[in-house]
């Protein structure tokens, strides 16, 4: 998957709710589906330039809204960290034993439970 | 400072910038500078109840992109399971030493900055 993509469905997993039904339908047929506009279009009796213009105005929608409140950079920003903050628990784990390294490993489990 | 004012000024922190600018205008002096609505309203040269209106749809307009995303619980649960991690990190500080005592307290204070 191109970055783009990559981003843009990122957007869609935390914005996608503020969308409207239509274009929230179309951009999941599109981008995670993989259903190409005209394929959209024909299941949807619409023409294939309404299906581009709708998912356009979604991935516009998404972009303004992380522009203005940057909530995708703050959790990709967090997972970052935490991946740091896991590997340095990894090396420790492998540098301890008995209870202490029960509990490193305890922590460690946590972690990568809250990682998105 | 009640419960649901500092809920709504979490919104405001995560969603503000998607609220008009007076909206946001009227809603950060009223939330995070304490003028009533009379002040603000005297300040602007509109009426009370103009100003009760604009910070009414901001409330909203928060409160329903937290109901449609869920973001920021998203954000609170993440903070919540970090407090828990850094108070295991805390204990095992406190039962080891040397270079392990050194690393679990270098990886504590990077959870630290994490947290919002």
């Amino acid at each position: 998957m191109q970055d783009k993509t990559l981003e843009t469905t990122l957007l869609f997993d935390f914005f996608g709710d503020l969308l409207t039904e239509k274009q929230r339908e179309y951009f999941d047929l599109h981008y995670n589906e993989d259903l190409s506009l005209s394929e959209i279009a024909e299941n949807a009796g619409i023409s294939r330039q309404g299906v581009l213009d709708m998912i356009r105005r979604a991935e516009r929608t998404l972009e303004d809204t992380e522009k203005k409140t940057g909530i995708v950079r703050r959790f990709t920003d967090m997972n970052s960290a935490l991946s740091d903050i896991e590997k340095e628990l990894c090396c420790l784990s492998e540098k301890t034993d008995g209870e202490t390294k029960k509990t490193v490993l305890d922590i460690l489990s946590k972690l990568q439970k809250l990682k998105g």
